[in-house]
């Protein structure tokens, strides 16, 4: 029900459909031992419980497996099959942790799943350049544990334990992006498979300056590109020194306008804040039945501080509270007390399935200017309201995004019709307060109607153009974005 | 001597320099007519000297005049204009303040010049959003005179009183850049005329969010692609709250390695730090002459710490100072006594061509991970000195990005041969060194022969790609870039 029909809108999108296998014609003869031959059998499967299970990610949209399931394991292998693909026109997906929100994993036009989580390597960690080279089989989890011990950390957390590739593929984002930026300020290379195989160093073979101004920015291109250009093989990343101190606290306020207003002014004040979540009444009462945590039922506010334990100290935080025309402010700086006060903010999805036993969930994903985000954030309220949908929110309020998290039952055809009519008129209501369709999650399968509203054609056009340039026979994942 | 041959790289760059009118081709008959039709005749000129006056820019490239310069004085205006000389495959130049430092508006191929000064509009100033949209006339200057008193500035400070689109448009970055970031994270939309004269606004029109992954980022790709793609004609740029507190210290090291080692820890110890720069003892000593100041002649860093008056409170410093190994150090924290030592670095340019009077300057401008930055100043000193050149040193350190301030008798042939051998040299140690030949002054006309080796044949050619899709008839700023 959320996937519209994958009708291009374009020209030029529509000569790039022409081009791809298509969903159902199989798969050329002896193509399969092709594969194997480059890979290895064991790293091959075309059994249906490996491809459905390659076919979707977390989100709701329709199961769509690929025809064949290959795990290479080295960067070598990924160009060969590639190649390969390409001569024989076959569509390619590439496939991290399949955490994807957006349905940018599922084969909607058939052809091969790249399942790249073999390729684990993390190589050229430099603590004096502040950068690391991780594989697409490596998570964010895991290279913090890898930084252990060295004084720095990739602070980039969209929730899941995501694919960093995945993630700079996804222009992931997530909590502590008011202070460190989404991933693509934080991506100094990325090595890429290009549609026929070649291969690609978005900033050259081998580099990582931490700012360059050498012709366009490929690795900006790429980030975010939804596995439509290429293969992530490799991301160089930004790494961040650990904060000296860090200290949280909750906030709650009387109205939505009041814990907006509490934002603006802790950014204006220059707080050295890393993280500004905000909940409201209907998601904290949600958390506080799930945790069993006794918490007012009103618009919370999380944030948290970075910094020295100078600038985190009682009189800097104290402004803070004043700032705040909140109540309830706790100081957690100790690592178990600020994980408790979190446990509300990382339980919410839980707590948000809670409330409707055996339901399905979909996050939306508007992002609008601040000064906007209070008159949006009510009227969605009441659409949810008028909607009859359940619908707790959650916010990266420093950046104006926030989720809706859609509790709903997939199995009943009017809710479900009443969830995507919702999602699109809770789209179209950012676009109209000069926002977009998605801060983080990306465009996949199932923003592709926005996308047009809110580039206009012109830049759907320019999108088009570069597709059809760097993948004339619209092979690498068809059907996403454009 | 300093502008190779204009030769393209690639195939594709063929194909586009076929389609260009040339330079020497004469205008078609009655073309000037017909831009005075759009912008009115006092707003047209092919008078030589306005000619000569907009055929180059602050840099050694040799002077290459349009066949006529145009002033449109507003967007339809420059819509107007691209679609008469995309008709006529007449080449077009944008031009801002003119003071590029790589021949990015030298009109290799001829063509019309589009002053856009006169378009200085600025507009939707929003100080909850911290978002501010300029047009291509505005100066970062004018920007921030314009913001005194609202608690916001814009940070990006490339030296030069450049437009704010001539900013994005080279990929500027500057003394701020290790803190504020590039041009780059700090365009939030712009409103581009393209070759054939659509309009279209990177992020969609009339949209600012913080953040978005709404397919590929245009804004990203049309910063830094020195107008070989569209014409900026605004832009949408993201603020930043003035700091509570500033501070400024300057210290002495025994070696360009010591004081390389005090910026790593600087930045490994999350100091709040704005601007690190880093002057050798040359430059040192030529600023000393030319203000007369008694600095002793040495290996220098000027510090500058942004943050709330507790984070820069006198035992923070005194760590910093522990951290240094440096010695000299003086703290200044108002703003008549931070604009002295501040002088120093401001008068670089002007000190470094006091060295040798009625001789020209060229700034080089390579970055490299910062590991390598001692290594590669180090063996530059020594090229240097083994050339028998003149060339100062300055760097924005914290990002490892230096210059070399060359100051040599252009009338020398023999000197600027000198000069040209030792800056592609200095571009290829840069390289080797796993950084970039450009990091904040853009390829132009003098690094192409450079990018081709810092990208590879894959990556140049990706970038012939994009431009070919966008430029087919290669009339936007031919010869630049690619």
């Amino acid at each position: 029900m959320l996937s519209p029909p994958h009708q291009p809108r374009c020209l030029l999108a529509v000569a790039l459909g022409r081009a791809g296998v298509g969903r159902g014609r199989p798969l050329p003869p002896d193509f399969v031992e092709a594969l194997r031959a480059v890979v290895g059998a064991p790293n091959v499967s075309t059994a249906m419980a490996v491809r459905e299970q390659h076919g979707h990610d977390e989100s709701m949209h329709t199961c769509a497996p690929p025809d064949a399931v290959v795990w290479p394991q080295a960067v070598g292998q990924v160009q060969e099959l590639a190649a390969l693909c390409y001569r024989c026109r076959v569509p390619m997906v590439p496939f991290g942790t399949g955490t994807g929100l957006e349905g940018g994993v599922n084969a909607v036009q058939g052809g091969v799943c790249f399942d790249l989580s073999r390729m684990d390597a993390i190589a050229e960690l430099s603590l004096e350049d502040f950068s690391v080279a991780v594989e697409p089989g490596v998570t964010r989890k895991a290279l913090n544990s890898h930084l252990r011990g060295t004084g720095l950390w990739f602070p980039v957390d969209p929730g899941a334990d995501a694919s960093l590739c995945g993630m700079a593929a996804t222009g992931a984002s997530g909590t502590n992006a008011v202070r460190y930026g989404t991933m693509r300020p934080n991506v100094l290379n990325l090595r890429v498979v290009l549609p026929d195989g070649r291969l690609l160093h978005t900033a050259g073979p081998g580099r990582q300056p931490r700012k360059r101004a050498a012709g366009y920015d490929l690795t900006s291109l790429f980030v975010g590109s939804e596995g439509t250009l290429g293969f992530l093989t490799q991301a160089t990343l930004r790494l961040h020194p650990l904060p000296e101190a860090v200290a949280v606290t909750t906030a709650t306020f009387p109205s939505v306008r009041a814990a907006v207003a509490c934002t603006v002014q802790v950014l204006q004040a220059a707080v050295p804040v890393a993280r500004i979540e905000f909940l409201d009444e209907v998601m904290v009462g949600a958390c506080s039945r799930f945790s069993g945590l006794e918490l007012p039922a009103a618009a919370t506010l999380l944030l948290e501080l970075h910094g020295s334990r100078h600038s985190l100290a009682e009189q800097q935080r104290q402004e803070i509270v004043q700032l705040n025309g909140g109540s309830g402010l706790a100081w957690a700086e100790e690592p178990e007390e600020r994980g408790r006060l979190w446990a509300m903010r990382h339980s919410a999805w839980y707590a948000a399935l809670a409330l409707r036993p055996g339901c399905q969930g979909y996050s939306t994903d508007v992002c609008v200017p601040i000064s906007r985000l209070p008159d949006v954030v009510v009227e969605t309220k009441q659409d949810l309201q008028d909607s009859g949908l359940t619908g707790p929110m959650v916010g990266h309020v420093g950046d104006g995004n926030f989720h809706c998290l859609l509790i709903f039952d997939a199995q009943d055809p009017a809710e479900a019709q009443r969830v995507h009519t919702f999602t699109q008129r809770l789209g179209r209501r950012a676009l109209a307060a000069g926002g977009t369709c998605t801060g983080e999650h990306g465009v996949g399968l199932g923003k592709r109607a926005l996308l047009l509203e809110e580039l206009g054609q012109e830049g759907l056009d320019t999108l088009c153009r570069i597709k059809a340039a760097l993948d004339p026979h619209n092979l690498m994942n068809p059907g996403k974005v454009l």
